[in-house]
């Protein structure tokens, strides 16, 4: 399958997402429907069909879906501000710009190249920044730009995170870490003004700090996983995307427990990037609706 | 969660299904709308959004679903009739009435039974029908009528089931087959005219017939699982309901694959029988579409 | 498979457990064979071959086992002695005595009382005690012995505590809280003196206390699960037996959670008695090997 | 984890595999002992105590490993001969030497040349080969030599295999064959004298021949899966090595099933591959003990 498949020419996303009310659905689709356009997929949840929130994903396709975006999206604004909905409608022929931030470990990051070249991730993929050099060859063997950013402890910091906004400013629409070591400034994740995905082994808040992998084997676990999740003020309490795990044995060293998890954490984030990456996942309070 | 819960007052299930056309779900969620009922639950799926076929299962709540239900029918009689597709509404409050038929296997039987009681299945359980006297006790202590059928080689099958059909006649909304270790002949499952669900190991078609853990065992097979199954005139492959594995060794016995094997039958067994109570399931050839 | 299967007559289980040493394999094997005795099955796992702890278990058997065991006792003694390894030499013949304790839930108690009637435990259930009298009647068609010992806060704790005791007190050889919603102290565990073994969601230390899954929907968890371990003074810190998950959607509520974790805590329940009834679990600092 | 700490020094890796009988466990840690070896790790496993197959890998750890060798070997030849027993000693610090033979599909080839260049496997990869070129850049970014065999319908069959041959011939341990789309001839097979490894989906014998995935998506599979195995005469129906599978429904489309099966298929084979080269997994019969 290449990324034409998945990014679908005449093909739009619409998310509905606020309070839940009778006629919300007859609405959406009759809307739809008037404009020409016929729903390929459409997911909803309601999560208290009395007086809760109300979530839904409808893919649909439209001849001539850029010329038609404009009145649409007019459409939406009138049909939608009645009921008083927060909705976004997304072209599916454009890929989302996926930054990617990593450090040494490279099994995360090279699945998401990997999984790019094959066509599996409706993305584009602009750059890679990396606080140390020896992913560099491997990911320009990608095609994909690699910049260094090298991080210090102290006053460095600011000066990198500065560094690292000045290259994504603009360029992208979702930045993944893909197991980056160093932690982001409440200040960095404002200015960045896009969402970020983060991915870490699921035992927390459990083992927290250095040396998880050595806790764990300590306390004797029988799961190893990975959690996924968007990257909020709360450093690892963000909604989660998506989580994993493998059965571990008494048998299983630290570094066995580590390279386990490692397999997890990359299958994990790839599911993730790719739903969010079609716009699967609606953030609702602490947590995820993913269609 | 008491079985009042599941089978809630004045909720109704829609399933939609038939081919794929632009405005369905326009049309049927404007129906709801204008028959006062407010859509709690709607899935809803297209095999192929160009020509293929359409799934949708909607919950609604309607106050005084019963006095309405005559007018929302006739509605949906006059709406769909264009579109040419199937539809079925079930009253919610009322569970359906379930059978079940086993041997001497009691592992999938108490299953149920159990979480019946526990207000797990939406369904009644009229009886309980089996060629063996074995479980009779416990399948009283629930208080369910159990009755005696014993099965014979030869001339005595076409009595023995006969005899069930005379039970289950006018009875029951469906059967399982809870480990029933005879094979019903394709004019039983013509006449009953209900859906039977069965379950069974998850080899086949590899190692058919007598001893599969046995044959299982000698292969060195890794995985164990069950099937559940819609039947049909080709007994084992009728439409995959759920299905699910373990992990097992070369330590593990035939004995112990059989054990595992039967934790997986009764559960996938029991999920299977609660997504079909609540009419999560919609056969199509020789597939389903689980909602 | 009848407990006779499992309890196997002229079989003894062997547990060696100490410093790793060379030598030592040899050692032990040698005095099996010249005990007369088979080694039918023999484990072993060193957690650091240059100075860590070895665990060795081995299963033999010998004809007129129970005559011979003090002339194998006492070769132990002399042969492990220069070694400082502790042993535990159990006849396999004889199960082991469980009690249940449980509160209102019924799903990991009647799982145990019904795999025990089944043969899969190689156990005798002399009692239930419970502080509720909800599921006596269900116990007692089990052919099990029942009590109820209530709980209320204040002083009558140290006195149900003191009553429970008295219950147990020579009566058994380990202790299930089956779902046993009474926080035992470290009084009473200490008194007890045998291993107790519990069962709880496996979110923990994350949503302490009451309405765990409640807090798992808010946080919109993609696995729930259940852990088991061996009882300590801290509480719920004790060596893990057990794991294991399943995986939950958006549209699953705290109840769904709720029911799917409660099929999870039988099943790791029921696999760790199993395990421990069997001798296959050695506890060494705060975790355990599991054979 | 470098190779270094998976192909250790001085450590030995001994197979003994025959007729259960007593005393053979004691004899084999005798002989480790007089030869001032160390016990690392011992498994052993009898398919039935009474007249049945044994199994046992020990690794243990000897100084001036290569020196001793020989003495070792004829130490076993002396100790074993009574017994009938089969063994064979290898040393830890040779890697094993694997070739992979691999058509257009990219996974399972690429997850091993990365987790061989992570230090995972205990491998040298001496070549890869195949029957298209797409891949041959990307193997040798990894330093791995790659030779184009190209296979054609008919007598040119026999001309690719002799020239496979006359690359592997001498230079490899093992092969494993990565999703490479020919089928191999028993003469092949025989001719090659070294163990080959196959992956393929776990339908099998459902869903024979072209198209699995879109056979499996009809009859509605709520799983699919991989299977890993010895390629034998009978080509899919060698011993299992390892096995898994993951969760699908109605509306994974066949190419999503085939996605999600690739996930499985190189988690699988890299799993498998890992044991093999570690000498963790012996044939018997038409199946493996897995240690």
């Amino acid at each position: 399958m290449s990324i034409h498949d998945i990014a679908r020419a005449d093909h739009a996303c619409l998310i509905v997402h606020g309070p839940d009310q009778p006629g919300l659905v007859a609405a959406v689709t009759a809307l739809i429907t008037r404009n020409d356009a016929n729903i390929v997929t459409l997911d909803q949840y309601s999560d208290n069909p009395a007086g809760g929130a109300f979530f839904q994903r409808v893919v649909f396709h439209r001849t001539d879906l850029s010329a038609a975006l404009p009145a649409i999206e007019a459409d939406l604004e009138k049909t939608l501000g009645p009921y008083e909905m927060s909705w976004r409608l997304t072209d599916q022929s454009i890929p989302k710009r996926m930054a990617v931030l990593a450090s040494t470990s490279d099994h995360c990051l090279l699945d998401l190249l990997w999984r790019h070249r094959r066509g599996e991730l409706s993305v584009t993929i602009p750059m890679v920044i990396s606080n140390h050099t020896t992913t560099a060859e491997d990911v320009r063997s990608f095609g994909v730009p690699f910049f260094h950013v090298p991080s210090r402890p102290g006053p460095d910091k600011s000066a990198a995170e500065a560094e690292i906004l000045r290259l994504l400013d603009g360029n992208v629409d979702f930045v993944v870490l893909a197991r980056y070591m160093q932690i982001l400034s409440e200040d960095f994740i404002a200015k960045l003004g896009v969402p970020v995905i983060n991915i870490h082994h699921s035992f927390l808040p459990a083992f927290i700090g250095a040396g998880p992998y050595k806790k764990a084997k300590e306390r004797g676990v029988k799961l190893v996983g990975a959690t996924c999740h968007y990257v909020t003020a709360d450093l690892d309490e963000g909604p989660i995307i998506e989580q994993d795990v493998v059965r571990v044995t008494h048998a299983d060293t630290a570094a066995d427990l580590q390279r386990r998890g490692a397999d997890v954490e990359r299958a994990v984030l790839s599911r993730a990037v790719a739903w969010h990456a079609e716009d699967r996942v609606i953030r609702h309070g602490n947590h995820t609706i993913v269609f």
